[in-house]
């Protein structure tokens, strides 16, 4: 009887993935990723197994985060940016696609493969979506780990998407060196819907769609000299970095080479201060203590006696009996006597 | 042997503290103050008795918060802004003054009471520093518990004012209605060190010393729409109020009618929606997660034995050994089977 390829994938040892993804074959890879997701017990330990051998061998890629509102051309710059990219042939980029929207529709990223279709023809480009978990910190978990894969298996750029009206910014810039937000020029709208604190991660900001009548619009313009006032409202970036504006048009192919090297200052800045290793010595840290943090309190609020203690006394906040402060009080003092 | 008045304050029985307070004595007031911020037991569970006594009492302030970084005027903002709001005699005014230096340097704002020499002196003006406390939440609890003491003797408005520069913002806009920030007319410029989310907090922004040759000046009208335009850059505020901006000029006088007026705009916009009471109960509940929150995290990394898997873990991180999932996770295992 013929051996079809998934039994031959299912009888990968541990140093058969070890040796693909090393060997940056993308099969292997994205079999690794699969792992990854999987909810089996059996799968997760081997994952983790994989990943701590290739451990050593991560770390080299430009880490990139991108994020914009649906509409904002985010697929069309990535794949104008990573074409770019590849043009040096040395260049290997891995686009990590995030849509959190993805457990119920199957999102629209899903999609970005079709959408992406020079840069997913490019044998030195790999695109992945990443559903979203359904599990506290899953979705960064999983996209942290794909991204270490993805370096092992020699990526030196690893691009990560995501919509930019969800909770995935945050858990995203804090495993990125690199943080871009597309903009419109509609720019100023409120309707451009930016959830809280993007504006102020963001390391570069790109006003897409810039280009009308072959020449940057009076809007783009507007739009990009407005979003620099506003941001001497925010407060100034760590690593003594600051935000760069500049209108792009991806479907027009302008302005992408100053994106690129944009990109490229952005990364010598950092380099050259040894910002950027203490910006990820800073995220490993803070991911370890998150991680603790959530799995802790987690554990505490999934906990019966609690559920009902805090229906109790949040009742007899609202009523005026008590304060929030001698409630949880109670609550802790309460638990620590019976538990 | 004569009685000083320490002997007699020191005598005031439980009973005494509530009805001293609920006639609006502002002696007894500051010496239940007192009672909060002190670190002795015995004080503290007479405190929170008398809290919980005179909380049926409190919720009828306009709290409001002021900040703004040193220099912009806030003493001279409140003093303006409090005289304005007495000449309704029917009002009284109590200011808090949060600030986080007061414990090295013994700060300015504690200096606050001469620089506000006509609130000072009038008799439905209360005003009481605040000193940062060390504990963890220390400086919000006082503060809130002292707000709400203020609340029970009277005091139908509450100014809560803190330096703009620290961390005490989120916790004061965690417990006021209405947020105002101070900002001068060299706005735009990053040496006003505003920090991460205020700007997103505040409902009022007011642009002080707006007066020059008895105008506003070019630059404050500058400023004034520069905010305004930046503002669309924010994510858009909750309970459906648009950030209003406006100069004024508290030692000029200028548009402290005005000021008071949008004050008063706000609050009437949020009590006929019922957005007040949303807000408040909404407070309320983060405020008591919060603490919970804070304090079983506090307790768990005052622990030996985590400081010290802390620091194995983080050193095997940085040096590649493991990812900090895999440590978060090995930590809590560790603590389960040991504790």
């Amino acid at each position: 009887m013929e051996k079809t390829q998934e039994d031959v994938m299912s009888k990968l040892t541990k140093q058969d993935y070890i040796k693909g993804i090393l060997d940056g074959n993308t099969i292997v890879l994205s079999r690794a990723i699969t792992l990854l997701e999987s909810t089996k017990e059996e799968h997760y330990t081997l994952a983790q197994e994989i990943l701590q051998q290739i451990l050593p061998k991560t770390g080299n890629a430009k880490r990139i985060g991108i994020t914009g509102v649906p509409g904002v051309g985010k697929s069309t710059i990535i794949e104008a940016l990573g074409l770019k990219i590849l043009e040096d042939k040395t260049n290997k980029i891995a686009v990590l696609a995030i849509d959190p929207s993805s457990q119920l529709s199957k999102g629209s990223i899903l999609g970005d493969k079709t959408r992406m279709e020079l840069l997913s023809a490019n044998s030195n480009a790999y695109i992945r979506p990443t559903s979203a978990g359904n599990k506290l910190g899953g979705v960064s978990r999983k996209t942290h780990e794909t991204l270490l894969l993805c370096e092992a298996a020699g990526f030196n750029h690893i691009i990560i998407e995501t919509v930019g009206v969800g909770q995935s910014e945050t858990a995203v810039n804090a495993m990125v060196d690199c943080f871009l937000l597309l903009l419109l020029p509609g720019a100023g709208d409120e309707l451009q819907g930016i959830k809280r604190g993007i504006m102020e991660m963001a390391d570069i900001i790109a006003v897409n769609k810039s280009i009308e009548n072959e020449k940057v619009s009076t809007q783009a313009n507007k739009a990009r000299k407005e979003i620099n006032t506003a941001l001497h409202y925010f407060p100034s970036k760590e690593f003594s970095w600051i935000t760069k504006v500049l209108n792009v048009d991806a479907l027009k192919n302008y302005n992408i080479d100053k994106l690129q090297e944009t990109i490229d200052n952005f990364f010598n800045h950092q380099n050259q201060k040894g910002y950027l290793n203490k910006r990820r010595n800073q995220q490993d840290v803070s991911r370890l203590e998150e991680t603790i943090n959530q799995t802790i309190l987690q554990n505490f609020y999934e906990n019966d006696m609690v559920k009902q203690e805090l229906t109790k006394w949040k009742q007899e906040i609202v009523a005026g009996k008590t304060t929030s402060y001698q409630a949880a009080e109670k609550i802790i003092l309460n638990l620590k006597s019976k538990g």
